[in-house]
C-alpha cells in the first residue's frame, strides 16, 4: 500500500536558517567552516545564506563574504534565499558559485500573509507576478511554487488540502501568465500543524492535480511530530525534504518561543538509511557537522541523533 | 489498510524514570507535587516510584515517603517498579495505594542481559520463574511479559521479530509453569533501535502468535524516531503506550550520554488528539505538569510540545 521512494534528496538549509536566527554575532569563517563540512557529507543541496536587509537580519550582513569564502565541491548545488529585486541582484553576482532559481512563494493562510507581509491573497499573487517576471528578465528560471502554512496556521487555524490546492493553482496561474515552467512544489509546515494523516491528505490532493510535479516537504518539528510527518511523506512517495543539520533554526512565530524549527537532517537521514532508502549521505560525517554547528553557535541543538549516534557503529561493534 | 484504535491509554512513567536518573537530590514534596499534578490530567496510569536499593539508586531512597505522600485520585492506577523479593515486600506495604502486579521481564538480546544482569538466556528464565512464583505466593498477580531490547541492542545489534517472539514464548512458558495468567505484553525499545517498519514487523509477528494479548509499546526517543514509531504502533492498532511527561528520564546506556529517554507523554497525547483518537487526557493540564517537572529538576526537558504548545489554543484564538 506504500509507495516508498528508493532515493531521497535532503536539501540542507542549516547554514541559512541557523545563522539567521542565532543571537550571534558568528564569524564569517565559522559559517564557511560549517558549509565546507556539510559539503563533505554527501549532501547535494546546501542553502548557504540569505540576501536580505542586514538591518532586519543582522546575522546575514556577511552573506557576500560567506558565499565568496566557502570551497565549492563538484556535484553540490549551493543555493541562497532572497525576497526581492535587491536580493536577486546580490545573488546574481555569485551566479558562478550559486545554483540560482526563483520560487513563487504563497501562503495557504491569508491571515498569515496579512500578518507577515501585510498582503491579502490578491496582493500576494500580484507581488509574485512582479518578482517572477523580474527573475525571468534577469535570466533566472522560476521553477518552484512554495506554499507556506500548508497544514495549519497560528492565526487562521487548520488549512485544508483544498486550500493548498487552490494556493498551488494560484501559483501555477502566475507561472503560466509570465511564462515560468514549474517543475517543483514545496509544501511547508511553517508553524508545525502537520500530522501524518494531514500529510497524506494534502500530498495526495496536490499530486492528484499535478501528477508530474516533484514535491518537497519542508517540515518543522514545533510539536515533536516532524519525523513522523516525514515518514508519512516517505510512505506517500515524497522523495525530497528540506531539513537542517542538528535541527538548526527555530520558530520565529508568536506564542512559541524556544520551539524547535526544522526537522534535523541527520534524523531524517538515519530514518532513510534504516529503511533502506538511499540518500547518498555519510551519516557519521553529517553527525560530525551537527556537532560542529553546536560548537559554533555555543548551544545544544535539538537533534537526538547528535546524542544517540547512528546505529551502524553499534552494529559494527556488536558483529 | 490501517487499524487505528479509537482510544489509547498512556501509562505515565515520568516520576519513576525522571527522579531515578536526575542528579538530584529532589525533595519528596516536589515528587509528590508532580504526581498530584499528573493525577489531575486525566491520565489513568501513573508509575510513581521504584522500590530499589537506595545505595544503587539514591534518587529513590524516599520511595516510601513519596507513596505515602501523594493524594490518590479515584480512577487512577498508581504503580511502582521493583526487581526482587525485597522490593516486592516494600511495595506490599502500600497495597491500598498502589495497583500491584508483577511482570516477567526478559531481554530479547542475550548480550544485553549478560551485560546488565550477568545472566544468559537460561539464567534470565530461571530468575523470572523464581520471582514470578514469589509474587503469586504473596497474592500479587503476574499479568505481563516485558521484552527489553525488543528492536535492537547496542551490544548485540539488530533484534528480529523472530527473536522477540521466542522471548515472549519463553515468558509464556514460565507463566504456564507457575500458573500466572498473562494478559499483557510490553515490547520495549530500550536503546532506540526501532523504526516504523520494525514496529510493524515485530508487532505483527507477536500479535499473529498471541492475538488475544494486549500490547504496550515502551519507546525511547534515542534517535528522534520515537513518535514516528508510536504512529506506526497506532497504525498497527496498538492502544497502549508507556511515556513520560516532558520526556523525563534519559538513556543510561553506554555510548549515549545525554541521549533522550522515553517519548514525551504530551507529544503522543497531541498526536492522538489530532488524529481523533481519545486519550481522556487534558493536554493543556499535561503540558502544565511537564513545565512543573522542568521547574522541579531545574532543566529543560526534550518535549517539543512544552515549547510549541497544543494546537487547540491557536485554533480557538483563530476562530
Amino acid at each position: 500500500m506504500t509507495d516508498l521512494p528508493t532515493r531521497v534528496e535532503i536539501a540542507e538549509e542549516g547554514p541559512r536558517e541557523g545563522f539567521q536566527i542565532e543571537p550571534g554575532p558568528i564569524a564569517t569563517a565559522e559559517k564557511v567552516k560549517l558549509i565546507d563540512a556539510l559539503s563533505a557529507t554527501g549532501l547535494t543541496h546546501i542553502q548557504v545564506c540569505s540576501f536580505v536587509n542586514p538591518k532586519l537580519v543582522p546575522g546575514w550582513a556577511d552573506a557576500e563574504a560567506t558565499v565568496a569564502g566557502f570551497t565549492p565541491r563538484a556535484g553540490v548545488h549551493y543555493t541562497a534565499l532572497w525576497f526581492n529585486a535587491a536580493g536577486l541582484d546580490r545573488a546574481l553576482v555569485f551566479h558562478d558559485r550559486l545554483h540560482l532559481f526563483g520560487s513563487i512563494s504563497l501562503a495557504a493562510s491569508e491571515a498569515f500573509s496579512k500578518k507577515n507581509l501585510n498582503r491579502d491573497r490578491q496582493g500576494q499573487i500580484d507581488a509574485m507576478r512582479k518578482v517572477t517576471a523580474a527573475h525571468l528578465a534577469a535570466g533566472v528560471p522560476v521553477t518552484r511554487i512554495g506554499v507556506q502554512a500548508g497544514f495549519g496556521c497560528n492565526y487562521q487555524g487548520d488549512i485544508s488540502a483544498e486550500q493548498v490546492v487552490a494556493t498551488v493553482a494560484d501559483g501555477m496561474a502566475v507561472a503560466a501568465e509570465v511564462g515560468a515552467n514549474i517543475t517543483d512544489v514545496t509544501l511547508a509546515d511553517t508553524m508545525g500543524w502537520a500530522t501524518p494523516p494531514r500529510i497524506e491528505r494534502t500530498v495526495g490532493a496536490v499530486r492528484a492535480r499535478w501528477p508530474d510535479v516533484r514535491l518537497t516537504l519542508h517540515l518543522h518539528d514545533t510539536r515533536g511530530l516532524g519525523i513522523a510527518n516525514a515518514h508519512a511523506g516517505l510512505r506517500m512517495g515524497v522523495a525530497r525534504y528540506d531539513a537542517t543539520v542538528g535541527g538548526l533554526g527555530g520558530c520565529p512565530f508568536a506564542g512559541q518561543p524556544g520551539a524547535p524549527g526544522n526537522i534535523a537532517s541527520e534524523e531524517l537521514a538515519l530514518l532513510c538509511q534504516e529503511m533502506g532508502i538511499e540518500t547518498g549521505i555519510d551519516l557519521d560525517a553529517l553527525i560530525e557537522a551537527g556537532r560542529l554547528a553546536e560548537t559554533i553557535i555555543g548551544r545544544r541543538l535539538p537533534s537526538a541523533v547528535l546524542r544517540g549516534g547512528a546505529l551502524s557503529g553499534f552494529r559494527a561493534k556488536a558483529a
